[in-house]
């Protein structure tokens, strides 16, 4: 994802200077792709930042605001794309100098890595911004920052961290462990792959070939909203199983009908069915 | 699907005379795009037809099959494209002169009607067959009406109708339910639509835009594989939600892990990740 913002800021028409901070061999990748024009040490990088952008797992993020909150000049700003937020906050509180403010760009994809980086992964998409106080937008690094966050397309959504984490287990982790264990339960129940099954169930498990090493982070620091979340989405489940053996269809019909009115809503009036 | 079959057949050549059995609105509709050739009622279209193609929710083919039974021509084909096939094979039993065999396409999509029909809508779909005995795929009418499905771009996939229900009810009636469920819980805890959401959300409710009318069908002709199949995937939900409770992360990532191979390998070795 820093690829991709790098990316994404050259062709909005930012001639400033990208320091990338990565392995070496990232860093070489990503200077003969010209994403970056130099690679540096993140302690020696975020010396000399105006923006501080931390594109990492989650508990590398927490990590990384330790080790560099001493060094960030007082007129940066440090953010980052952390899926939760409410524990990155809370490491952030350290920075002594510049400003941090959480992010959230809306805009994953299973693919991950410099390859797979695009200057158009934002367009149109959520970015998520978690200030410690409401009066951090107003700072001229982090206004700045929205500027840049406009040229690029993304569609910035200011929110406080715990009423963020709270619906991204709705909207992100619960869909995501939803399309998983579906996955999962095809390979216990089919041993391998079956050839009888319609494009649903690809759109059903695309989420699935994501890997657990970012989702191990997002688990440890949201776990109480994920587990009410999918609590609920147990007893729906449950639910209709118990109303299929009896062939009672009631409850069903208004659980498709609550779902297809959701389904609907988030497609916005001008989206309407899919093709 | 009946208008879709129709176009499509008509793309592949076909020039005999396609006959519609519809409402009166329906069939002008068919008349004007030049879907069909006449609308007539459905006993005087299954005495002179040499195919009957039953595009009907599952309890009205099951109607339809006993309204024909004893008017369908002897060198006819008599076919359907309902989701399960057991309760229909057993009502296929009935028709006394033409041959039975059941049929289900793999290539559904939430629009219905003729709005939606599409001649390349079977393109590189597993059409799934289901005889009552192996040798009826040996009839003339039977080889002749696979020739077409081959035209048409469909994938024929022959198996038992037990067996064809078993494996739906994990390849897509179980999947459909986790859409609905979920979108039906996001709908409960989000009070309607959030804009903070990914892509994924939307791949996850695709399926939620269904209708309730064609499920209850599927639902109240096939709920013991239904019931099984939720049944595993309550139980694998149940267990990432007691590990994120208690911090324990092994049988999660084993979860995600056997997800992503199953997901990975549904989609074929040409395919790869997704973009």
């Amino acid at each position: 994802m820093g690829g991709s913002f790098a990316l994404a800021l050259r062709e909005a028409g930012y001639t400033g200077r990208i320091v990338g901070v990565s392995s070496e061999a990232t860093i070489d990748r990503a200077l003969a792709r010209g994403v970056i024009d130099e690679g540096l040490p993140g302690a020696e990088a975020a010396s000399c930042a105006d923006l501080v952008f931390l594109a990492q797992p989650i508990s590398v993020i927490i990590e990384t605001i330790g080790a560099i909150a001493a060094r960030v000049p007082k007129h940066a700003l440090v953010t980052d794309v952390g899926s939760t937020k409410s524990a990155i906050m809370a490491a952030g509180a350290q920075i002594a100098g510049g400003l941090f403010v959480g992010g959230h760009p809306m805009a994953g994809k299973e693919a991950r890595g410099l390859e797979a980086a695009s200057a158009e992964l934002f367009r149109g998409r959520v970015w998520g911004l978690t200030p410690a106080h409401p009066g951090d937008l107003e700072q001229p690094q982090c206004r700045e920052f929205l500027v840049w966050l406009e040229k690029i397309g993304a569609i910035p959504l200011i929110l406080d961290a715990g009423e963020h984490d709270r619906i991204v287990a709705l909207t992100s982790h619960l869909p995501q462990l939803a399309s998983s264990a579906l996955a999962a339960t095809l390979a216990e129940r089919t041993s391998g792959t079956s050839p009888v099954h319609g494009p649903g169930l690809e759109d059903m498990t695309r989420l699935a070939l994501s890997s657990f090493e970012i989702w191990a982070d997002i688990l440890a620091t949201n776990p109480d909203n994920i587990a009410s979340a999918l609590e609920t989405y147990i007893a729906v489940m449950e639910t209709i199983r118990k109303n299929v053996v009896t062939s009672s269809y009631p409850d069903i019909r208004q659980i498709f009908e609550r779902g297809s009115a959701f389904a609907r809503s988030l497609r916005g009036p001008t989206n309407g069915e899919p093709a």
